[in-house]
């Protein structure tokens, strides 16, 4: 049997990791309205006021009565009393009787009496007093009405979403300026590797400094969690374990760079197997890059041990890390993965069974949008950063052609 | 001749737009590299050492001298002297010679004298002191050579860039810490209206809450800039000048959402025409929503004049300023835009000429993702609110019929 039959395939891992995991009690923080962007909202949010709050003109005319205007042509216009203008942002004393017509501007609140608006295009002024209107207008024609928005009571915003600008606009609408969001989930972040040194210090002869912690951290942030990097752990199950159990007692979840080699990746998985119950679900996934990849759920906290080298714990954290996130912040709805589509500029081989991610760079060529595979191996940090995204190969495939369609996963 | 022929396309509108800014200089920050996510790199990065900085095994194995190996198999294995393990993290004062292996774990420095790893797969162990190979490696097999990802000299990272995980963790290979951005552009946004009232005062009789200053804050912060909001300025052309030199004088951007009547849009107008030279670029663009838009280059400094309607002014910035934030941010390169690929459930009709943006609902059904279109009226902030993103109707297209392959910009 080929060796990636013999792994969980991606989307078994997931539904098994996030399966796993108790339902997730969203912790609650109220904030302002207006520094929301981004943030998942944690309460549904129910109209208190109406929307528009009055009846009000959709264009710059005059308001009437509709039954007024009836019959109403260039030839055989209607007459009108012109009784004044409606002023923005404050209430008119006007109040329209039949045979009467009054100035508004777009926005404006229609008069008592009035049920339409004539647009002034369709109208023309006879003197100071008078208008002669050309074309008839129905009842409600060109008003918005009280409440055809939002009625109040509605459910203007469910719980799990994400705050975009227009629903800023919309909160603010209504007057809602604070409002119950997620707290952001704290993700704990431990390197290994007795190779491994902080970015800042100068790597002795066969050491390397640490990517994953800050490649790690930036991809929890974009995920909209909090990182908490606990530096570089020594490659000894006693140290390990013991910053693995803190680590899990003050964050939401864990995630465990394993060392490279066999020794190294040996002792992640078996300081995460001792680290709370269930323990490890999936040890291996059937995926290229990020085969080596540890999903466990310990006492309640997801535990994530990833591959080693840089570009396969990118690629398993996209996978794997943030639907997690999705879920401590209580994001529900699906998660839609918009793609540019482009072709295949050389063919690329894949073994059945797996499923592979090719990082491609996309090239505007003369017929269309390019992806061109980064070919590298997986330890090399700069062939991800050489390319814009990655398209995706599906297990059953054996490869993809030079020219076939694909779709690519912007980073 | 339709409306909407006599107006500008949104395509010739933003290469005015962007055409009459002056290069941008962009002021340098410079910020620790693990907070830079998101930002924009202000200068190349050059690498100072080489990646990988020595030569690695990419595998758990045996170091050996390739030569040795030739003709190796199961059944006429390569018998080697096991002389010791190359341990992480420190430099090796082994020495391989021909007939010698060390044992060597992946990510591991290559002993001098070895020019090639075995895989662990392919050996067996005599021994303590002997191993069998039972495969030939090649010169360079299972090795990473020093430089092999990056030498020292190599642009790696190019001006203009926007920083994500993979960048993050590639600068922190090679030791940078620290590094320019770009300084986010100040964009100040100005609401007129005298109908609008600020969104934590309960609104009188034909009183409405600013929701533009909200959404438009969010869709700059959201686009890499600072919004700074004026506030809600009196339809007055004296007062309105007045705030809005202020404004030029400060931001790297002016955006003034007009009021919604003809009388307040020409107020915005006249007080934009005479904020600075060359002035007025375009008024009046060929889409719905976002018709009155109103782009200037004001003494250097881009101005936006933006429908009062909620809607019509999100996708007017969408379209106009995001670009404009782009280019005071330096960011270079092709814009990509992703999408999702849907079916149009309900035939929707569109004029000649025009370029309409559809609000959708994704969907998904049984034979696929529909997109639903979220019909109201485009003074409905919670229209948008509705929907997950817009579909682009060509200018030349008179609708899409229901069944229609669109693709949909997300929000």
């Amino acid at each position: 049997m080929p060796e990636f039959l013999k792994l969980t395939s991606s989307d078994s891992a997931l539904t098994a990791f996030l399966g796993a995991m108790s339902d997730p009690q969203v912790e609650v923080e109220l904030i302002p309205t207006e520094g929301s962007l981004g943030r998942v909202l944690a309460e549904p949010v129910i109209a208190g006021d109406p929307l528009p709050p009055f009846a009000r003109s959709t264009v710059d005319g005059y308001a009437v009565v509709a039954s007024d205007t009836h019959g109403a042509s260039a030839g055989l216009p209607a007459y009108l009393d012109l009784i004044g203008e409606i002023r923005m942002g404050t209430q008119s004393d006007l109040s329209l009787k039949a045979g009467q017509a009054a100035l508004v501007h777009t926005g404006g609140m229609l008069p008592s009496g009035a049920d339409a608006v004539v647009m002034v295009e369709d109208t023309q002024r006879v003197d100071g007093h008078q208008i002669e209107v050309l074309k008839p207008v129905a009842v409600g024609g060109n008003v918005l009405q009280r409440g055809e928005d939002v009625q109040p009571g509605d459910q203007v915003l469910r719980a799990g979403i994400q705050l975009g600008p227009q629903e800023i606009g919309g909160l603010m609408a209504l007057g809602v300026t604070q409002l119950s969001v997620a707290r952001k989930p704290r993700v704990a972040i431990l390197s290994t590797g007795d190779e491994v040194v902080p970015p800042d210090r100068q790597p002795g002869p066969a050491q390397v400094r640490d990517v994953n912690s800050y490649s790690l951290s930036a991809l929890v942030e974009a995920g909209g969690a909090i990182p908490i990097r606990y530096g570089i752990i020594p490659d000894q199950a006693a140290v390990l374990g013991e910053s693995a159990r803190q680590a899990r007692a003050e964050a939401d979840m864990v995630l465990i760079t394993a060392g490279s080699s066999v020794s190294e990746r040996d002792i992640t998985a078996e300081v995460i197997a001792e680290l709370g119950s269930p323990g490890i679900l999936v040890h291996g996934v059937a995926i290229k890059p990020g085969k080596p990849t540890i999903l466990a759920v310990c006492d309640g906290i997801p535990v994530a041990g990833l591959p080693g080298n840089p570009i396969s714990a990118i690629i398993a954290s996209r996978l794997f890390v943030l639907p997690v996130i999705r879920k401590l912040l209580g994001m529900s709805g699906p998660q839609w993965q918009p793609v540019i589509r482009a072709r295949l500029s050389t063919s690329v081989a894949s073994v059945a069974g797996r499923e592979d991610f090719l990082p491609v760079q996309l090239q505007v060529a003369p017929e269309g949008v390019q992806a061109v595979p980064v070919f590298g191996r997986s330890n090399l940090i700069f062939t991800l950063v050489r390319a814009d995204g990655l398209v995706r190969i599906a297990p059953e495939a054996t490869g993809l052609e030079a020219g076939a369609q694909v779709e690519v996963r912007l980073f």
